[in-house]
């Protein structure tokens, strides 16, 4: 479990750098597939290693406590073994998927009390809870339990939460203390700068967090709906303040111009549903921007789906095939689309590592945003 | 375009054979997987290639007229081409599916005009219309338009029907003597027996249908909702009558039982959508049984899905792992079950063929029937 920074950007802030954990290297910039409840949706385990080829894969704390439980989850000796993945895995806290039920759930001091979204049922989590269940999953990274604060968020509110995810910080710094490894491999815990939109809170919530000298840190409550500037803003402000020698996380971030804006800012390491969910309704992304299979357009279009991509799909099949399984409502859709989109996003991560380790991020990441977002 | 039977088993009617089609052979008895709208729902073609492992799979000739629709078939250069396939292909003739829209459809001599599924849009089939879509889809084997009659059927409907599909026969005979290859290779074309439930229908029809010479024979109206017996009753008529020489294709048979006892009275072919669209529901079929993988049973069983399985999925998934992707209604759970049946049902008439080549078919057939009956 350690970071070793290996290149910087000349031109940027981007860093290239390497994590290890107990199931091998993660290789910085990432992007972190999100496989929300033991399955990456519609790719098999074996597709993913080979095709998309991720050193690391995010799974949901609260859809993995509701299925398959910490029960199965334990007997089975852990997530890995469990779902068949023997490359790292990080997990969210939970704090995302509360903030999510809004309606549903109670925030207290104590933790959680909050709302089976399957049965209605309730639960409650607390940071320490978290943490138990983090280690019955047995993820290589582990999140701290925070609250995620919606968008816009009142200085006041916001003020509070995070003191209160910095107080929970300690209680989980305090709980993982005193218990060994559950599956005989240590698990990286990484703290979470909340403060909303607003830069003094950021830069205190860093410091913070900071202080506690974590393996790695995460930058929570963005992506939640603000405009992009804010997101790099924040980010930006944040990347000054957490060490330097130690990998940064953006959670749930985000479209591929704001994977390589981040990164520009420090950024190493991201997870978020987009080229999963959209790919499931049709969005393709591309280096020469999006494509929306479903249009009339690509019907009779018998060109490969993605001349540049890296995967069998983009070789195998058309665009007017991939057209008609949307139309016809095959999942077969789906699938190809998620591998594609998955593709894309690893392959947008692993070039630029290679261009910041070349020393040419900088004017390859300005001419990439241009491309991207465009429609095709 | 040719059959050739190569082994005789000692202890029953089943035969050992290879088609040859202009893509590639196809070793008989043989089960073909379903491809409705141009896909096996759920499964890669490259998937299906390299771990089911079937020469030749079937679509669906109504469903592919709504859906890419011909003009884009054509365009594409064939179903093959369009989907990404270079084995062989079998269309049915749309007779089936005009037989399951019971209410939306009239049927008359000249053909049929039915309710689009989809849009409830109107269309006329007719034998010459669904010779022509058969030669745009660009099959290698091409049914003969028929009625599918219902079980009950009364005799005076079915007889009057079963002449009317040999007047259909006729026609689509005259039309096919007409025209040349569409995409420079040929099609084989099988015209198919009726009769519903009754003997002499059957041998009336099968007789008919011999007298055609065609390079191969399929037996239609059966697996509509009558006991097995009455199905194995009528495939045994029909097969004494059909020509030794020629496959036998018997449409939308069955269960694994189904097949073994239908390849002992000397049917060649098979498809039906049963170990996709079960799989899909969570069932299983494997050489001990079936599964119903839902069961809260196999919720902590870390075993792999199948040792006998012969796919990928068999060995790197576990039972609680399959169970927990029902649970959680993720598609995976579809996907890994579809691949399973499929691998399933082409091992088994692979093996059913090695038993017959070395004359164990029979006793084999008894053992693996009384076997595959039991629920795990």
């Amino acid at each position: 479990m350690s970071f070793t920074l290996e290149h910087k950007d000349p031109g940027s802030s981007a860093r290239a750098g390497l994590f290890q954990t107990a199931h091998g290297p993660v290789h910085t910039p990432i992007f972190m597939p999100v496989g929300t409840v033991a399955s990456v949706k519609g790719v098999h385990q074996r597709e993913l290693r080979e095709e998309v080829d991720p050193d690391i894969i995010l799974g949901n704390t609260y859809h993995l406590y509701l299925r398959p439980g910490m029960d199965i989850l334990e007997a089975a000796g852990g997530l890995h073994a469990f779902m068949g993945w023997d490359r790292a895995i990080l997990t969210d806290s939970g704090g995302y998927q509360v903030y999510s039920l809004s309606a549903n759930r109670k925030i207290k001091e104590e933790g959680v009390k909050f709302k089976s979204h399957i049965d209605g049922s309730y639960h409650v989590f607390t940071p320490e809870r978290v943490m138990e269940l983090q280690r019955s999953i047995g993820a290589d990274i582990i999140m701290a339990f925070d609250e995620c604060t919606p968008y816009p968020c009142d200085y006041k509110y916001a003020e509070r939460s995070m003191h209160m995810t910095h107080r929970w910080l300690d209680r989980c710094l305090e709980h993982l203390e005193k218990v060994p490894p559950k599956y005989g491999y240590g698990q990286s815990f990484f703290p979470i700068v909340q403060g909303s939109t607003y830069k003094d809170l950021r830069e205190r919530s860093a410091e913070y967090i900071a202080s506690k000298g974590a393996v790695g840190n995460a930058i929570g409550g963005l992506s939640v709906g603000e405009p992009a500037e804010e997101m790099y803003a924040m980010a930006g402000a944040v990347c000054a303040i957490l060490p330097e020698d130690k990998p940064r996380y953006l959670m749930g971030v985000g479209t591929p111009a704001n994977i390589l804006e981040n990164i520009a800012l420090g950024v190493d390491m991201f997870d978020c549903v987009m080229p999963t969910r959209n790919a499931r309704n049709g969005m393709l992304f591309t280096s020469e921007g999006t494509i929306n299979i479903k249009n009339k357009k690509w019907e009779a279009d018998f060109s490969p789906l993605d001349p540049e991509g890296r995967t069998f799909v983009d070789r195998e099949y058309t665009r007017a095939y991939l057209r008609h399984l949307f139309a016809a409502n095959e999942y077969l859709g789906k699938q190809i689309a998620t591998l594609h989109n998955l593709g894309f996003y690893l392959q947008l991560v692993r070039e630029a590592r290679q261009k910041i380790a070349e020393g040419t991020f900088a004017a390859w990441k300005d001419k990439m945003v241009r491309q991207m977002d465009k429609r095709l």
